[in-house]
């Protein structure tokens, strides 16, 4: 016991801040906090290790991209049995394009990690999808295989993936709801209100009702990604019902 | 023990064969003998599902080409420690280059196991490639990620990947040694033959011996292979006296 408490003392102040709030973004104790400080690091700078060889986020970067699209794969080999080589193909690069990953990293507010010698106005969009990928080969130096693709399940594929928006199927869960109540002359309610709790990044909660009867909940980062959560989840209680073609 | 037994027994004729050639092949025991199957139906048979999806090796094709993708990007990250981005990125396509992975392919035999309605004469020579990648997307959904990443460093990165080779500073061992024996007037003897032993496919050894003392030994699928593997050695062992520049 007194050692676990001598090696958690070890730590610096500003490890142990990094560490609790490493925690809480990752779902995980991190152990290698180092590999998690390069993730954050921007090549402006100009850290070098002991041999010279520049400290950045980038080498990680290459990591996390190549470790993302493994995961994405087999969880799209496994939940579009029918799906082609091409098919899977299309799907993935619209998982992983730039301006889904930008997205998820603001999401997850990652910016407020980075630290850079240039100005957050002129880091340029990207960042936010390139810290993305650093982190995701962080989790995969820190702790393996497994954990990376549980935070990929619970950070990227649970949340965001919906293989009916990105097939182009259904673009808005929101606009389907509202067009099936006008057709069946039902009366619809959404209720969005902020609701961040104790969480450092804002939050947004949603209910829906639809003839006067609460049907479903969501909450997310913004407005309208808790309204289509919820109004996803009204899609599947009257699926029977609904058609979307 | 009756009940394991049973279960064993059930197995096919056909499935029995296949299970203790892939057992040879992978060095390791496979559980569900469909999915390589699968790996080794080319499309031209047709096959189709209960549900009518075609039953072939392109989806495993898509999922292992990403899984060797991702073990291969770790592993160049983690031995090249000076690299950049730019580089590793660079690194990764020259070792899952579509010839390398015919010529992987190739040396596994893989074409053997393979099951098609098109000509061996008129496959073309990409199925070595391709069936290569379905196997690790078969392994990957039969045994998971560290089965896989096993499979890819016995049968890839520990036999065939060199930085050196690859950053194009040695182009050959063979030639290496020779011009260095040539250079410190030391006489040199390749001593190359036919040893296949047990195995289904050719093999070759060879001794190198330098004033005439053994200094390394080589075996591999190909004269060329088991000369380059030997002459590395050789290498290894004369390291701080051969200048590569």
């Amino acid at each position: 016991m007194n050692f676990i408490r001598k090696i958690v003392k070890t730590r610096s102040e500003e490890d142990e801040k990094l560490f609790n709030e490493l925690k809480q973004l990752l779902n995980f104790s991190p152990r290698k906090i180092s590999k998690y400080k390069k993730a954050f690091t921007h090549s402006s700078l100009q850290i070098q290790d002991i041999n010279g060889n520049p400290v950045n986020y980038e080498r990680l970067e290459f990591l996390g991209d190549s470790i993302l699209g493994s995961v994405i794969s087999a969880y799209l080999y496994k939940k579009v049995p029918t799906g082609t080589e091409g098919y899977l193909t299309k799907m993935r690069s619209k998982i992983v394009s730039r301006e889904h990953l930008n997205e998820l990293g603001k999401d997850l507010n990652l910016l407020s990690f980075v630290k850079s010698n240039v100005d957050e106005a002129n880091v340029g969009d990207n960042i936010h999808g390139n810290i993305f990928e650093a982190l995701i080969g962080a989790i995969y130096l820190d702790k393996g295989y497994q954990t990376c693709q549980k935070f990929i399940y619970e950070n990227v594929i649970d949340p965001y993936v919906d293989i009916e928006k990105l097939e182009g199927k259904i673009t808005s869960y929101k606009g389907l709801i509202i067009e099936w109540c006008q057709k069946q002359k039902k009366k619809y309610k959404f209720d969005t209100y902020e609701d961040s709790g104790n969480e450092n990044i804002k939050h947004f909660s949603v209910k829906v009702s639809i003839d006067g009867e609460l049907v479903a909940k969501g909450r997310s980062t913004s407005k309208k990604k808790a309204e289509e959560q919820a109004s996803k989840r009204v899609y599947y209680a009257f699926q029977n019902q609904i058609s979307i073609n």
